[in-house]
């Protein structure tokens, strides 16, 4: 039985209003997205005077510093939590292992992963929002607290990150409404992408000097796979937000309409990512293998050596290319 | 004298209301700013009933056939223009040979570039637009015509590539409302963007391996070299477009001021791209070399073999990183 009930921007603001001693959960390896989301609605919440922390099982990277500059993120409240808020942990296996124990306690959940498993009391779930920031600031609006800088700051970051810089197909006309709102209300927007966009360490840059020597393409130049080995981590001496991104080149090729991003975890598993441009739903491919995620960008792990890996999952592409073939009216040899 | 007349949107409108024979002219090496106004311009007056065409030095680049799909430019109208319309050409030097004819008699000229040089009869400047398209939006409202999705995609086609995907610092919340407005009229966004920012050919990609592999650093990180050989172009089968962009790379490397791209023309010759963050003036360094350019992007060429070059090119920056650890207070050790 469902136990999930869908609440509206009215209502889970409505919920927050009555709570006290709230504890906001980012996602592990955390975004953009989660982490503006989680601290835009923790300045709003200590600005309606409530006591409230934010938790992340992998802490804040040093790249978001800036969200928390003037919050001392090394002192906060200790309270035994009355509310937990989860905001875009689409399921309870994203919460990492040092809040984990908090995934059967979630009163609020709001995000826009179409694939939530409604593991919360209350979700706020919106799958056509860009980043879950859309979400977060309708919340901080209907809970009277104006959006000043720093939140601006923080909601900003969420939709920049989610949607590559306002380039993704998720951006629509209110994803730009909202950025120029956040413009007007101060956000210096050009330090944030640079160093979002722009900005990669030495590590990065080795990892991904590396990482482009495994190109490889397969149903004739539609399907690119990257790997990143353990190895190559350790020889770059490359950290794990250093990856980020990685997963956006294959799919960035010319005639490329499936890029898969293979990322080692132990000497048989594999983290994967794909990306997808227009043709294949990657939430439907990486489901066949135990995952899930969006229709662009999905993912899912797989436990078997590299090469059975690849072969998992172009087994898994084959039919879907086929159908495009057949779609096209062009004869598919897979 | 300063015989160029400033005019508002409402004059510029009128201006055009009372003219027919519209000739538009663009730059030449066309972007999508020229190019998404020029077009956006053209098809506003035409729906109007004028008759009007479209022209540019250098034609339109094959990755901008999308916005005159259906407008053939093969068989545009032939007419001694009664008028002819700039726009974004800041200087008569950057009509062009094929169009330079009619530079001395441009009766109105579009554009945001600050050094606009003001050879029209009538200027219409704004260079706190961020596009030219800015400005081409208002006057085609002005002149009772609606945005509908084929000149919508026009100019947000000038939009995003004059802001990189709105990440550079010229991006208002102008920008972002105008581009809201833009998807509002069904414009789709995506493959727009992914073809101006996104789309790598494999032969550009696997240049870009073997150019990372050449990377290397000096003045303790803050100085990062690239080199392109004629090798490498072989082996990846790149065309000089494939190399846009990897001048950029280097700057991009946490902690580097200095990016330095070394691309070889000759046995031993090699144009050097120079790109640096706020400290170095790239157009002194490079000037010292008997090239030029901007304070952050300069270029000059060196006859020497490769290690030689990097030579000379430390030893014109060792006093400028002098220089900056001088004003740092820190000890430079070069």
């Amino acid at each position: 039985m469902d136990r999930c009930k869908d609440v509206s921007v009215q209502q889970a603001a409505a919920l927050l209003q009555a709570q006290n001693h709230i504890l906001i959960l980012c996602h592990q390896k955390p975004d953009g997205d989660t982490l503006g989301s989680g601290f835009a609605l923790l300045y709003a919440l200590l600005s309606l005077g409530k006591t409230a922390r934010i938790e992340c099982s992998d802490g804040v990277p040093q790249k978001f510093a800036y969200l928390h500059t003037d919050y001392d993120l090394t002192h906060q409240p200790e309270f035994e939590p009355e509310y937990v808020v989860a905001v875009d942990i689409a399921d309870v296996q994203l919460f990492g292992e040092s809040t984990a124990r908090y995934s059967d306690r979630v009163g609020l959940c709001i995000d826009h992963h179409p694939s939530n498993s409604r593991y919360a009391a209350h979700l706020l779930l919106d799958p056509k929002a860009a980043g879950t920031v859309e979400k977060i600031e309708e919340v901080i609006r209907a809970l009277g607290v104006t959006i000043d800088l720093r939140i601006a700051t923080c909601l900003y970051t969420g939709l920049t990150t989610d949607t590559g810089c306002f380039r993704y197909s998720n951006v629509t006309a209110r994803t730009h409404y909202l950025a120029a709102q956040l413009l007007e209300a101060g956000v210096d927007h050009f330090p944030i992408d640079k160093l979002m966009f722009e900005t990669k360490t030495p590590a990065r840059l080795d990892l991904e000097r590396q990482v482009l020597e495994t190109l490889e393409y397969a149903f004739e130049g539609r399907l690119a796979f990257l790997v990143i080995t353990q190895q190559m981590m350790e020889t770059a001496g490359a950290l794990e937000e250093d990856t980020d991104g990685i997963a956006a080149i294959p799919r960035q090729i010319a005639g490329v309409e499936v890029g898969i991003t293979l990322k080692q975890k132990g000497e048989r598993s594999y983290r994967v990512s794909m990306r997808t441009n227009q043709q294949i739903n990657a939430s439907v491919v990486c489901g066949k293998l135990g995952g899930g995620g969006h229709a662009r960008a999905a993912g899912c792990t797989i436990q078997a050596d590299l090469e059975q890996a690849k072969a998992m999952l172009q087994n898994a592409l084959a039919p879907e290319f086929a159908r495009c073939d057949a779609q096209a009216g062009r004869k598919g040899d897979g």
